[in-house]
């Protein structure tokens, strides 16, 4: 049986998650979580800058299969959505440099996996983690484990992009979700 | 006298415009442009991935000493700006990577610059820089000229980034513009 490694990552501009965990058949070992913490940057560039090394550092020491990304497709308002836009565009402009097929799921999508409830506070995911994963020590901030989250709804997802509807493009997703795009 | 290459990018997801300028002192030279038209690809990652590796590939070929791209900060809707600042952030990433400093101008500055009128149109932008950098033949898409405008802006503003008053940050771009943010 092989062995899969999935980086799941949840992007943001202050704080950036990212959670690897190795698959084989139906066995889920923690290999690693991490936090990249950009609050005492005030640079935008270079923020986003550590993004994409940091990302890349991480791909390439743990050479991960697939990559699975918490991105919302709904924000505050635009400049935040830029903002935010800019950070995932960073994050998987690495991972797709390594050729690494990633996977978008919506934060419901992956709350519902974790937690079989949609709505579920972070830290119910994070206790869910902990227990399915026999975390020891949890991380500081929840990001980390929010990364984790999206590697997990990954895997119980078969690896396969059929979570969400498998869009193919803007066109597609808008296309599926009328009732949602003003 | 030293040369300065300036790559100017015009970011967009169907067409991203890449116009490379050489100047010295106060000589212009138009070294090349380029459109990367990415409307034939249904799948949002691959455009990412073309993005990425574009941009890469014209930064290894030219070397440039300084980025300058086209950012605006108010779009239709939370979809495209989201959109938008992926594209923006791909592309921004390849530069980031290479090291070299990105300064962001904003649609209605490069226009000013180039043409001396904030509202001017993208025909009338094209065949000021027709003019200017003595171009025979144009190209097809005018996102090639504005990827150019970018450039010969971020010249005529010294390869400074005082144009957008140098905001370090959203924070700090927000905080001066509070007319502007919804």
């Amino acid at each position: 049986m092989t062995e899969k490694i999935i980086l799941g990552i949840d992007p943001g501009t202050n704080i950036m998650g990212f959670g690897l965990i190795s698959v084989k058949g139906k066995k889920i070992v923690l290999l690693s979580y991490d936090e990249l913490i950009m609050t005492k940057l005030d640079n935008h560039n270079l923020k986003l800058k550590k993004i994409f090394e940091h990302t890349l550092e991480i791909i390439d020491k743990f050479n991960p299969d697939e990559i699975a990304i918490e991105a919302p497709f709904f924000g505050k308002n635009v400049q935040s959505m830029l903002k935010l836009g800019r950070a995932q565009g960073v994050a998987m402009a690495a991972g797709l440099y390594r050729d690494i097929p990633i996977t978008e799921y919506l934060p419901k999508k992956i709350k519902m996996a974790i937690t079989g409830n949609g709505n579920a506070s972070k830290e119910q995911v994070a206790a869910m983690l902990k227990q399915l994963l026999n975390i020891k020590e949890m991380p500081k901030h929840l990001d980390a484990t929010d990364g984790l989250a999206a590697a997990v709804c990954h895997y119980f997802n078969g690896g396969k992009s059929t979570s969400e509807k498998s869009y193919s493009g803007w066109g597609a997703f808008v296309k599926g979700n009328k009732d949602r795009v003003k």
